[in-house]
C-alpha cells in the first residue's frame, strides 16, 4: 500500500503512513500525543491542526469556524492522510485554558512539620553487606535481611518473586553496597516489619529525590502530581481527559458499557490516560518512571472499580453497592500502573458507591474533619456530592443532579473548552447579553459556568420567572418560539457576537438557551440543594447554622458564587463564607502519599462518614420539588436574593 | 508447503504435518506427548515408536537394535516427517519401569492422628452472607469479611485484585451463600487473619475433596502427588523426567546453561514438567486444576532457583551460596503453576548451595531429627548429601560425586532405563558374567546399581585389585586391553547374552568396563565415604556408633546394599540397619502439606542443620584418599568386607 509523508512541524523525523491513516494515529507513529478530550469523534474541537503543505481528507469540521477552514484547520481525529503533508500543531495549551495546571505546578504548600522519617511509610537505606565466604555461606536473602535488621531494627522483611530474581546481581553489581527502599507493613503497623519496594547497587545519593506518585482519576479530568517524598515538594503536575470518555461522558454510561464489553476496555483506557500523564510529568522532571516507587489515588468509586477492573455494575442498580470500599494495597505491576513494578499503589477509601475515596480525600484536605465549625462540603462535578459535618460528626449524600453543570442535557452546552461562553451579562433594559467566551475563538456554547450565569441573569432580568418559564411579554426578539418551544437567543449566528471580548467569527446557528434546557438545569440545581437541606435535616442542624462552604473541584474555580447563590445552586450565605479549594481529591492524596496519619484520617473520615441514600429517603423528594423554583419556594433561605432582585428591578424602573 | 497425514494408533484423529515435522512434534499436535527424556537429542531410546505405514527420515537410530530397526521402530524425536505414515505407540510404561509410581498409587500411609482442622493451613467455610438493601449498603468485601469473621473469628483477611474482580458476581451467582477457601496467614501465626484463596457460589458439599499438591523437583526426576488435603490421602501419583534434562545432565551444566541463556527457558521447562504432572494427575482424578488449592514443593536447591527463574550462578561459584534457602509463600499465579491461580505455593526451604529442600524434607520424613538413635541419611542422585545426626543435633554435607551412579563419567553407562545392565554376577572359576538387564531388550549398558555390582563383583573375583587395578594375570580373555587401557568385557558385541535373562538380541559392540570408569567409580563412592567420615569425625563420633542408615532417592530401592558395602560405598553395618525410604523428599513434602507442625518441623531441621562445606575442610581430602581403595584403606571399618572376601576366595581355592 503507498505510504505518505507526514510532518509535523513540532516533531524533528517526518513519518511514513499509509492512505486513510488518521492525522492522530500519524502523530502518534511520530510520538506526538494530540490531545483528544472527546475521544476522537470531532465533538471537541480541540485536536485542531493547521495543514500547511498537502492536502488531507475530511470527514467532519463540526467544531470548526469557517475561519479556521479557511486558515486550513482541520480536526486531527477526523482528517484522513491521502497524500504527503506538512502539519502546524498549535500550542497545545493555549487551546484548553481550563484543563488545570498542566505545565504550570500551583504553589502546593507543603504541609507543615513534614518529616519523612515519621510521616513517610517508604523508607530508604543505606547498607554494607559482608560479602559471602566459606565462611560465610549464608544465601543472600538473609545476608540482606539481617542487614537491614542490624541497621533499622526491622525483623521481618518480605520480598516479592521478581525482586528475588534480581536481588542477586544487584548485590554483587553493587560491591555488597547497595540502597534499599522498603515500605513499613502494614503501613500503620509495628515498625518491625516492612515489603523490600526496590534494591538499587551501590550507595545512591542521599539528595537524590524519591518520587512518588498523587493521583485524582475523575470522571472527566484525570490528574497526577509528582511527589519528591522526602521534602514533599511537588515538582511537576498534569492533567488530562479520561479517556474513557469516548465510551460514555458520565459514571452510568460507562458501567454499562464495561457491563456490555467486560471491564478490560475501561480499565485499558484510564491507564493509558494516567501512564500518559506519568509519564509526561517524569520526563519533564527527567525522572525514571522505574523510580517513582509509591501512588496514592483518589476518585470516585466506579472510577476506582473501573481502574481496577472490578466490575462496578452493582454501583448502577439498587440498592447501589461497591464492590469494594476500603482496596488492599496493591503492587503498581499488578493494577498496570506504569511506575517501578513493586511500587506501593494505595487506593484510597471511599464509602458508597456515589460518595468515593474523591469525597473523602477531598474532606481531609478542606480541613472539614478537623474543625469545630460546621461546614459543607461540596463537590460538584459529573454528579454533585456533599458533606456536613465538623471534627465531631460527618454526614454525606450524592445527588445524580446529572451533568447538566458540565453542559450535558442542554442542547447548546458544552464542556469548558475553547469556544465555550462562560459568563453572560443581560442588560435589564433592552435584554441584550455581553458574554464572554474561553480562548480566543467563536462562541460554540455554553459551558457550566455560563450556564449559571445566564439562568441568574435571566432570572434577575426577569426573561424568565421563578418556576423558570419565558416571559414573552418581555420586550425583546431573543424571547422567541423556536424549534423545541421558548428561547432566549444569546448569540445570533448571522450577527456574529461583537459583544464578545475574544470575537474571532460567528457560529453557523443562532446560540439558544430552551425552556427544555432550563428546565434540566433547575432540576440539577434542586437535586444539590435538596441534597443540602436533606443533610441538614438529618443532623437536625438548619443550613443557617453552617459557618462555612468549602467547595472543592474545577467547577467551584470558576463560577460565579453570587450567581450561583441567585439560582439557588449554593446556599446564601456571606461570599467570606465560600473557599474556593481547586482539585481537592488530589490535594488529599497528595497529603495521604506523604503521611501515613494522613491516610489513617481517610480512612477514619470513611468509617466516621454516614451516608444518606437519597432514593431512599422519604424527605428528598419534597426537598426537591422546593428547590425547583429560582431561587427556592421559600425566598426566606435566600434573603440577599430577594434583595437583589429588588435592587435590580428598582434599576431597571429608575432607568 | 505440502501436509502429510500422520495417524497415532492411541489418538483418535490423525494430524496434518508439513514435510520436516519430527515425529515427536506431529505427536504433540495430536494430543500426545511422548516422553524424550534424553530432551531428543536421540540418546535415550525411550521415544522408540514403530512406523506400521509409510516411511520416515531417520536422524540416528543410535539407541535402537538390529532387531527393533527390522521392526520398524524408530526414534520419534530423530523421525521426520515426509510423506503419509501409520505409527504404532507402545505403551509408554513399559520402557520405563523404574520411573517410580507412575499409574500405581503406592501405600502411602496417612500421618496417624491428622486432623484438617488442626493441621491444615486452608480452611473451607460455608457462608451464607446477607443481601444487600437500602438498609444495608455495605460494599460485598466488607460484606463477606464479616460473615467470615462471624464464623470463624477471623478478623483480618486477605484478598487479591483477580479474586476482588470476581468476588461480586461469585456473591451474586450464588445467591450470597458461598463457599469460601482461606489459608491461615502466616501459617503459623495466629489464627485470626488469613489469605482468601478461593471462592465459590453456593456451599460445594462437604465431601468434596480440597486438592493439594506435594511435588520434588528431583535433576532427574520430577515427582507429583495429588492429595486430598481433607482426608490427607493421596489419590494419585506421576513421575517425570525433567525436561530441564535436554539442557544438560547434571546441575551445573543446567546452572551454566541458564547463565549463559537466561533463566526463562530451565524455569519453562521445569515448570512444562511439573505441569504436565499436575494435568495427569488432575485427569486421572477428574479433578479440575483449579481446585488444587496448595502445592507443597522439595527439591535441590538449584532446581528451586531454575523452578522460580531465580538466577543459580552463585551456587556454582565459590563461596557455593544461594540468592534465598527461606523462600516465601508464593501464589501459583506468580510462579506459572497450572493450578488455581490464587493456590498457596510453599517452596521447602534448603540449608546451602548443595543441602537443599529435599534433603530437609527427607529427614523429615526419615524421622532422624525426631529419634534419639544417631542415624546417617543418604540421598546419592546426581549429587550425594548426607546428614548424620539425631533429635540433638544434625549435620550435613554434600559430596561432588558426580553423577557416576547415575550412569554418567562411565563410558558404557546409562540411566536406568530399557537396556541398562542392573545387576551383574561373575563366576569365581570362569570369571564368566551372569547379568540382568532392564526390560525386554538387548544390553546397551550399566545403570547406576550394575555398576555398583559389577564393581563388588571385579573385586571378589580379583578382576582388580584394592587399588581398582585389572589383574591381566586373571585366566580369561574378557580382561583385555582395550582402546582405553585395560578392560573387563561383560557383553560380547556378536556373542548377545545369552546369559542375561531377558536377552532378546545383541548389543553393535562389546560393552566392557575400563580402568578409566573404575577410576570414575572409585572416586564418587570414595567422595560419599569421605563425606560420612567426615560428617562423623566433626561431632566426634565414630561412624561404629552410627545405628541407623536412611537411604532416600530411588537409588537406594535398587542397590544390592550388600555390594554397595562392598565396595565401600556404604558404611559396613547390619543390613538390618538399612532403611530404604524410596522418594524422602516428596514424602516430606507431602507431610508438610498436610500439617503445619510438619511444616514448622522442615524449618526448624533447616535452621538447626550445621552444614559442612567439604572443599573448605582440611580433613576431606585425606579422607577422599584414604576411601579410594576396594572398600577402604583400613580394611578394619569393613569387618564383613575382609570376611566375604576371604569365604569367596577360599571358595575358590576350595573348587
Amino acid at each position: 500500500m503507498a505510504k505518505h509523508i507526514v510532518t509535523f512541524d513540532i516533531v524533528r523525523e517526518p513519518v511514513a503512513v499509509s492512505t486513510g491513516t488518521l492525522l492522530t494515529e500519524a502523530a502518534r507513529e511520530a510520538g506526538l500525543d494530540i490531545a483528544q478530550p472527546c475521544g476522537g469523534q470531532g465533538r471537541c474541537g480541540r485536536c485542531a491542526v493547521q495543514v500547511t503543505d498537502g492536502r488531507v481528507r475530511q470527514r467532519s469540521a463540526l467544531r470548526l469556524s469557517a475561519e479556521d477552514v479557511a486558515n486550513g484547520y482541520v480536526l486531527a481525529c477526523q482528517a484522513v492522510v491521502e497524500g504527503d503533508v506538512s502539519i502546524h500543531v498549535p500550542p497545545q495549551e493555549t487551546l484548553e485554558r481550563r484543563l488545570t495546571t498542566d505545565r504550570v505546578v500551583a504553589d502546593i504548600q507543603i504541609p507543615s512539620g513534614y518529616d519523612p522519617a515519621v510521616d513517610q511509610t517508604l523508607r530508604r537505606v543505606w547498607l554494607t553487606l559482608p560479602p559471602p565466604s566459606m565462611d560465610n555461606q549464608t544465601d543472600d536473602w538473609n545476608r540482606l535481611q539481617t542487614a537491614v535488621y542490624q541497621q533499622t531494627g526491622v525483623e521481618s522483611l518480605s520480598i516479592s518473586l521478581p525482586l528475588l530474581r534480581q536481588m542477586g546481581s544487584v548485590l554483587r553489581e553493587g560491591g555488597w553496597r547497595v540502597t534499599a527502599v522498603f515500605a513499613s507493613q502494614p503501613p500503620g503497623g509495628s515498625q518491625t516489619s516492612g515489603r523490600l519496594v526496590a534494591l538499587l547497587p551501590g550507595h545512591v545519593p542521599e539528595d537524590e529525590p524519591l518520587w512518588g506518585i498523587a493521583a485524582d482519576i475523575g470522571t472527566t479530568t484525570v490528574s497526577v502530581w509528582l511527589v519528591d517524598l522526602f521534602s514533599g515538594r511537588v515538582a511537576q503536575q498534569a492533567a488530562e481527559y479520561n479517556r474513557q470518555i469516548r465510551r460514555g461522558e458520565d459514571v452510568i454510561s460507562r458501567i454499562i458499557y464495561a457491563s456490555k464489553h467486560g471491564p478490560a476496555e475501561m480499565q485499558a483506557l484510564v491507564l493509558q490516560t494516567i501512564n500518559g500523564l506519568v509519564d509526561r510529568v517524569c520526563r519533564r522532571q527527567k525522572a525514571a518512571k522505574e523510580s517513582v516507587l509509591k501512588a496514592t489515588i483518589a476518585g470516585n468509586s466506579a472510577m476506582i472499580h473501573l481502574l481496577l477492573g472490578v466490575p462496578a455494575e452493582s454501583i448502577r442498580l439498587s440498592p447501589f453497592v461497591t464492590a469494594v470500599n476500603h482496596i488492599p494495597l496493591l503492587t503498581a505491576a499488578e493494577m498496570g500502573l506504569d511506575i517501578h513494578p513493586e511500587a506501593v499503589v494505595d487506593c484510597l477509601p471511599g464509602v458508597a458507591g456515589y460518595v468515593g475515596a474523591d469525597i473523602t480525600a477531598g474532606v481531609l484536605s478542606s480541613g472539614l474533619d478537623d474543625s469545630e465549625q460546621v461546614s459543607l462540603f461540596l463537590d460538584i462535578g459529573t454528579n454533585g456530592e456533599m458533606v456536613l459535618g465538623c471534627s465531631d460528626w460527618l454526614v454525606t449524600c450524592a445527588c445524580s443532579a446529572g451533568p447538566a453543570f458540565e453542559g450535558a442535557g442542554v442542547r447548546r452546552g458544552m464542556r469548558a473548552t475553547r469556544g465555550a461562553i462562560e459568563e453572560v451579562w443581560i442588560n435589564g433594559d433592552t435584554l441584550e447579553p455581553t458574554i464572554r467566551v474561553i480562548g480566543d475563538a467563536p462562541a460554540k456554547g455554553f459551558c457550566g459556568s455560563g450556564l449559571i450565569s445566564l439562568l441568574a441573569e435571566m432570572f434577575l432580568t426577569s426573561v424568565i420567572d421563578k418556576a423558570g418559564h419565558f416571559n414573552s411579554t418581555r420586550p425583546t426578539d431573543r424571547i422567541r418560539q423556536g424549534e423545541h418551544g421558548w428561547e432566549y437567543v444569546v448569540v445570533w449566528g448571522d450577527e456574529g457576537h461583537e459583544n464578545g471580548r475574544h470575537a474571532n467569527g460567528s457560529p453557523p446557528h443562532d446560540i439558544a438557551i430552551t425552556h427544555v434546557d432550563v428546565d434540566n438545569l433547575l432540576r440539577a440545581k434542586a437535586a444539590i440543594y435538596a441534597g443540602f437541606s436533606v443533610l441538614a435535616d438529618s443532623v437536625g442542624v438548619p443550613l443557617e447554622m453552617v459557618e462555612r462552604a468549602l467547595i472543592g473541584g474545577a467547577f467551584g474555580k470558576y463560577i460565579n458564587v453570587e450567581k450561583a447563590v441567585e439560582i439557588g445552586l449554593l446556599p446564601d450565605m456571606p461570599w467570606e463564607q465560600f473557599r474556593f479549594l481547586g482539585n481537592t481529591a488530589v490535594l488529599g492524596a497528595y497529603q495521604a502519599l506523604l503521611s501515613q496519619k494522613a491516610r489513617e484520617r481517610i480512612a477514619d473520615i470513611a468509617s466516621r462518614m454516614t451516608y444518606i441514600e437519597l432514593s431512599a429517603d422519604n424527605s428528598f423528594y419534597d426537598a426537591f420539588t422546593s428547590a425547583l423554583f429560582l431561587p427556592h419556594t421559600e425566598l426566606s433561605r435566600f434573603p440577599s436574593v430577594a434583595v437583589a432582585r429588588l435592587n435590580h428591578q428598582s434599576v431597571q424602573v429608575e432607568d
